[in-house]
């Protein structure tokens, strides 16, 4: 460990100090892996409870709120999860973390946080605004993702040794998963349900 | 360290790299500390405030919603606890982690999540969906813990020197808990309360 | 670190290989602070907005609210607050970690998770119930702590070279805490405000 | 790593024995990073939903929506945000912890918790005491830290090695803010929106 630079971490660019490094880094995993968590889990905080007087309308309240409801809060569980992966594995390859990638990360956590919200929004059914507002968040996800990995090829923030095609696949699942919801934006004008 | 495996670690099938390799295990149960911990204390948000006039009418309250709301919620918390304690054991005994476990384990967090909904549902008493669906999301996680555990077997996730029956205890927890719960099923059926 | 008890970790009563050790400590100190953080945060999620239609009514309405349900809040938060100052100087001298212990402290987090819920009954205000089961729940985390001590020094849980009265003052506070709040129960029935 | 040390570490003042050092100040530096990933994301958790019959009336609720409710959302998190980056930078340079930097730490967390529920009393719009509960929450979050920084710097806290300018730019930005929300203060009495 290069104790020797400890003295001029805050001038440093980087943090050259490999403790203070690993520290910088696993801290901003931590903070996101936190904050993706309590987003995943509060999307099931407002499911509601189906009603009804018999079994039969227990049963049929269920079935009603299962296309929109309950299969609204399965897609974004699923969406958050695939994100957490795209960011498990990005920053799998981060070996340092500079401000700038601090700030795209915040910017990244912030929508994240806003998708139970946008899903909410989805939910209430039939109107234009909530798949709109839900695909734009979920694309704005998937392109600060390619921004963000883009600032840290550019700035030397990844492992030594990284090849230069290693986030490829990153890229282009963001990419396309940007482009899909993107696209369901017009759809959503053209036949509001 | 294998400082040498690091240029290509993203062509290897396991991650070689024995920090990477730590990184990756101990994100993975981070994250499922954090969802598994947030579900657990979720639980008790929705707790009903028992209600009344008088001191005797608020005891009153107090004792008709125990054997319900909060005795489902003590079972719950119990339920949770257990595959926690699982879920603990069986990472012990993980080595490596690959995508496919990736995989089982947010589907396995995303049934967790579930956990608080299908207790309000079964709050709700008397009718046969609120147990049903209970017992099915109980089995269920159960079930996939047993999976998992085969995959990691299969696939050599395991610590080196880990004894074929190192699991066993957990199979057999994970399956008399998911034959438990699934023959709850048409007895709720047979007796609705 | 001592490879060569790898195979047979699983028969050992403690956990004699020094990463399992900390893995398992770390686990379940950071389960636990996830859980006490959630706790502490969820306190704050059902305070009372004050209403009214003019800047004097709001500001009644806020005072109003203040010594009952904000203060109520504050008390919880310290309350818990200290709990965790108790738990990270207990952990800070446990060295390894038993089944009995993981139990010990999925109770205590149990009760921890009862305190956001005792604070509402208890702000409710005017019956002797929500006095009591405050004072019911805070006691019984000072004495599961209490007997969590006892357990970790019968059992040799401590770390190597900690002198028997290491934790004499965890236990005195524990001690007065429950003592404390356990004499504030007959006083709650004598004069019910 | 100085085992010598661990038999006395109770009687010394700072943690003397490098394990615990690390533990401590890790343990402390999760534990804030969980409370404020939850209060951050919990701010998202009341955004009203737009209402309507109509595309044109959902759209306008949200439109109606989004000067304080939704930019009230977005500052708090921005706020939060800017905060964690604060503490981030400032527990960088933080070598032990005692038991003053503890307390002072969770009064700070005290008062994050109180963020969204300060945003809350806020979006209610119209009366003083919404944005000066908020100015006063925020500035006391800047003060607190500015007398943590300087309890650090008085009790020999911070990593050997560090210049004494090396948290200037913490205090400034912190004194700053504290003085731009308490400044909004006078403000908000001399034009009630």
């Amino acid at each position: 460990m290069p104790d020797l630079n400890r003295t001029h971490v805050q001038e440093s660019p980087h943090f050259t100090d490999e403790e203070d490094r690993r520290h910088v880094r696993d801290r901003l995993i931590f903070f996101s892996d936190a904050v993706i968590a309590i987003a995943m889990t509060l999307l099931a905080l407002e499911l509601p409870v189906p009603t009804g007087e018999t079994d039969a309308e227990v049963w049929h309240s269920f079935v009603e709120l299962l296309p929109e409801e309950y299969l609204n809060f399965v897609i974004s569980f699923g969406v958050i999860a695939a994100f957490w992966m795209a960011h498990h594995q990005f920053f799998r390859k981060i070996h340092v973390v500079d401000t700038a990638l601090l700030r795209y990360n915040l910017g990244w956590l912030f929508l994240v946080v806003v998708v139970p919200f946008a899903t909410r929004v989805n939910s209430e059914g039939g109107f234009v605004l909530g798949p709109v507002l839900y695909a734009v968040v979920i694309s704005a996800i998937a392109l600060l993702m390619v921004l963000m990995a883009r600032h840290a090829t550019r700035a030397g923030l990844l492992r030594p040794g990284t090849p230069p095609h290693a986030l490829r696949g990153l890229l282009v699942g963001a990419g396309t998963a940007a482009s899909v919801f993107l696209l369901s934006i017009p759809v959503s004008f053209a036949s509001p349900s």
